[in-house]
């Protein structure tokens, strides 16, 4: 894993570490709401976190981008499945989509 | 209140309970949440539902609003409140906020 | 005009301008803004209102499109350089901002 | 298929067309790119779709939803992947998504 | 104040000023929205810059939160009433919102 | 042209590239839509970069910001109708705008 990626998300996890200190009990209805949305299903939880990260892609947040593609690759996901996401993304998002749809494929491929 | 106003946030109501029972664990997850993030605390849960409407207004969702509005009705919050935070609305947003501003003021006044 | 759209018109000004008794200062503040920055310059008015309303095409704002077109034809605008800009917005917003762009053609040609 | 669900389907596409006539060229480059982004691959193009009205949702743009959710059903996507899809919009979009999924949901099942 | 925190402060107020030299009609416009938006009234100035702050979370535009929770601080604003509004932040902006409600109170925490 | 600018210039045409190697169907289907919104018409090559950078703006997306005034530049757009534009992105866009507004005009001018 490339060292910018990995201390950009580990400054993620320790910012919503203190968050979740300050308000825990929205961060745990929040966790249990996400537990439940990426929980083996008809969709794997890989693609799951994938998909989650598209919806990064086209919100334009890059750290929840790093975020689920971290996790998606835990599950052990696709980089083809990344790739047909981005196009939808591209799709539904336009120039902007196709910015942030580059720095997906970026930080995928950094992550070990 | 006015017909219209009554029937969409009923039409509202009615749309969340059928997604309730296709993803009952993600909803409760999000009552949770939304319980936590609205309960009394330094400020009080009317003003908590206007600015919950309020970050509707900057979303540009309407429906957001009239939920919010209507919830903000029930804790007795003030519309002298509502106004001071539609101006900051309008600050943060511009003229699409000023569009939605206008609506919810009007929503305000239509809910009884 | 369509009947319609003329009435969505003079809703969108009647909230406004209940809006406006609410938050006189705020809104006198905006109005000064949008004023200066719709004046005369290396862009007309005409032109400058188009593009307004492309901005509210890609924030998927369609009284935001409603009230600027209206302007853009007070000033003379042309259904050519609206089309252009579509163009633009289309490049820059994906599937969202051809939704709206088709709403925004479809307003124009029913202001009369 | 709802009267209603059906012809706000349609009014949909007669403003597409209108625009396409408008500007041919930039839509005919916009249907390679969707046609390419929803073929088939390691994602069904059912399950596409899907997810393109997945992120119509988080983008708060319910003619989108409308449109991709009705080519989905050309291809035979199953609702339970709609349902799954909606909890991660949730999870991605808080409020305002739980308002347009409850929306996505209704179309879907309004559609014959 | 942590050095980076203050010198990111002063690159956004160095850019807005070389901005006001451009278009001064424009941003005076806009002061005059900002003041009234944010002058005493029902809720407090502290507590109206802690809310523009929140609308930058859900909006997520770092600057913006930067901006306003600066502002608050010289009004003496509480991190209490801060966390609470961070909490329906997350309620209307989902996973976003999480990640730039980390970066707001990581700022709070770092502004003098 | 200021380094950084060029590097980062750099960076998303590279992030770019590799994107367009992964989906080349997609992106040059967008490459088509993006030819034809540009083109010369009624409004100039250069005036249409310069509102591709405006709608970066209001999307509050620096990247699109820098790709697409660095290519009004090359068709030899004019800081004074930027500086217009900005004006109309402030009046949509609010406060946001304003920070974004504020990077644009420095992207511009550190462009050579």
């Amino acid at each position: 894993m490339s060292e910018t990626t990995t201390e950009e998300l580990k400054s993620v996890q320790q910012r919503t570490a203190i968050l979740a200190q300050a308000i825990p009990g929205v961060l745990s209805g929040f966790k249990r709401l996400s537990d439940e949305a990426t929980k083996p299903g008809s969709l794997s939880p890989g693609l799951k976190e994938l998909i989650a990260a598209t919806l990064g892609v086209t919100r334009l947040c890059e750290d929840c981008i790093l975020f689920h593609l971290s996790a998606a690759k835990r599950h052990g996901a696709s980089r083809q499945e990344l790739v047909e996401l981005l196009g939808i993304a591209v799709e539904m998002g336009g120039g902007p989509a196709i910015v942030y749809a580059g720095k997906a494929l970026k930080i995928f491929d950094a992550l070990s």
